[in-house]
């Protein structure tokens, strides 16, 4: 059996989303418990209405405090210890889930998980790592940092691309991730000193597969499995790249609307159309990952619907079917262990 | 009259896309007088074989070498006198002309053009400015600095916002263009050292119509009119959103050509995806800026076509018109003249 805390009243939808996702995702796997954490009476509430008040391996876990989205972390921190988000996090500390899940506020959860359950030995910092697609079929990205840290040292890109190699790797089931390092040119004379100085620390670094500097462009290109970058850098290209698709395809909808000819000519491209924004669809790609903490921490986008949410659950599942943060220990152990050496 | 030189040699195809540009300005602007720098054999073969060689208004100076698209700044810089690219600036310089376009080597362009005809007093380097599209018809957002500058400071970030505010209203012939930060978050607390500190300077600079802080998907928003941040971090979010846009294009070009059926509907679709296609294409949008510098400098995009490339040459001309580079000296000239008293 495999237990995951959600924090039911996190993100724009709270338990409108959380509910409906957890019931799904425990029809789809039989081998799933999962215990929701919020305001009992709102959660029974939403259970009630789904006649599911009785659902086996779903228990609800009372917490009398929500973390608003707009709260300050440090807010968050010092009162809101009966928070959904924080008693969610508890639980794993406490190892009566192996990890958790939320759609709440991306600050405070990642100062509340890392006030928790600390950073594994000798990792500075937890960075934020999410799947993207690619435009080569059954090929993903993984990009981080998307946020967690701004002003990272080449250090903590170091870092960043030891864990994203053991997670690509522990999740994707292969041997030797290929990782890019983010930059404004591929030659090695280009970029700004951060990522010259983490180019030659990684290019010294024989355990992972280090392959060199990425342009932006490349992200989408399947031609690495995971990019590092200062979370400043990489939040602000996620999200304009989300941004420039949103009005495409906002563009597209509005161009087949505009009058009855077009309306019929978009009811032929339908199916078309579907399938690309099916592959792209930010609901498939949902489920964050905070890496380098003592337990698995999933961030869910505060908007997400049902069918994303149980994304970003099944992301948890994945992470703790194979022990993403023991193989994060052991390989910054080893690293280490060679440096000392 | 209006005299503009063209580094015709520069680009992924030189004189195959500058000369027939050329031509279709010249024709379409009887103002126009274009001087094509470059190997004046060849550039005369291209002209015979478009039965253009007495056309009016086009005069060829010759140059003897040409930049590789490849070449590092400081070399070009060195060995490179007499290229194509150095000849078009030293016109400016001169001038001879009063604007010059190139679709070289960006960084041996920025390199050349600074070296030759130097900043304007107190910038204290030249930013690379675009255009891009918005989901709003007809609101274009300009963007700086796309990589000039890497590892910029807060007094640069003013800089670059200053001048982006004064190109814009004068190309825009808009009062107080709203002029943004770029960053990870909208609160006053998010962001790194360097925006956090920019914006403190931009708040208390009352000369330009400073908005706050936008995100990356903002940008394509249309709820500013100027983005600000670092060339790194600019540079990867223009590359990641083209990415991401490519990719998506091209699925749903590949989504239409399956088989006979969709082949079908995407005929059907052809005329609305078209119509969204040239809205965001970005030959429309072709003809970055080199904004500080004491004279016009035009960057068009390497793999630049035809239409594309007259829209950089168009660029140059509205510059020229709106004598973008005397406005961003008296706007920098009387800031500092206030901090002084």
């Amino acid at each position: 059996m495999l237990t995951i805390a959600v924090d039911a009243m996190g993100g724009d939808h709270g338990p409108r989303v959380t509910i409906p996702a957890a019931l799904e995702m425990l029809k789809k796997h039989p081998n799933l418990e999962l215990i929701m954490v919020g305001d009992q009476s709102v959660l029974r509430k939403y259970l009630r209405a789904k006649r599911a008040l009785d659902t086996e391996r779903l228990t609800i876990q009372h917490a009398s405090q929500q973390v608003e989205m707009d709260e300050p972390p440090s807010q968050a921190l010092r009162t809101k210890k009966d928070s959904s988000m924080r008693v969610a996090i508890n639980l794993v500390k406490e190892g009566r889930a192996q990890a958790c899940v939320s759609a709440g506020n991306t600050g405070a959860l990642m100062a509340t998980a890392r006030f928790v359950l600390k950073t594994v030995p000798n990792v500075n910092r937890p960075a934020l790592i999410s799947v993207l697609p690619t435009d080569r079929e059954n090929e993903d990205v993984r990009v981080l940092d998307l946020g967690a840290n701004v002003d990272s040292s080449p250090e903590q890109l170091v870092e960043f691309a030891v864990m994203g190699s053991v997670l690509t790797s522990a999740i994707e089931e292969i041997d030797e991730p290929r990782v890019g390092l983010l930059n404004v040119g591929e030659e090695e004379i280009k970029g700004n000193d951060l990522v010259k100085k983490a180019a030659e620390l990684l290019t010294n670094l024989h355990d992972i597969n280090y392959v060199g500097f990425v342009e932006g462009d490349h992200i989408y290109r399947g031609s690495v499995d995971v990019v590092v970058c200062d979370g400043f850098v990489g939040n602000v290209a996620l999200k304009a790249s989300e941004g420039l698709a949103k009005m495409l395809l906002q563009q597209i909808k509005d161009g087949f609307n505009r009058n009855w000819l077009t309306k019929l000519s978009g009811l032929a491209a339908l199916h078309v159309l579907k399938n690309v924004a099916k592959r792209t669809d930010p609901a498939r790609y949902n489920g964050a990952s905070f890496l380098g903490l003592q337990g698995i921490v999933i961030k869910s986008h505060g908007n997400a619907n049902v069918m994303a949410y149980q994304n970003a659950i099944k992301e948890a599942m994945l992470e703790v079917e194979k022990d993403v943060p023991q193989r994060i220990s052991r390989k910054v152990g080893k690293l280490l262990q060679r440096e000392d050496a």
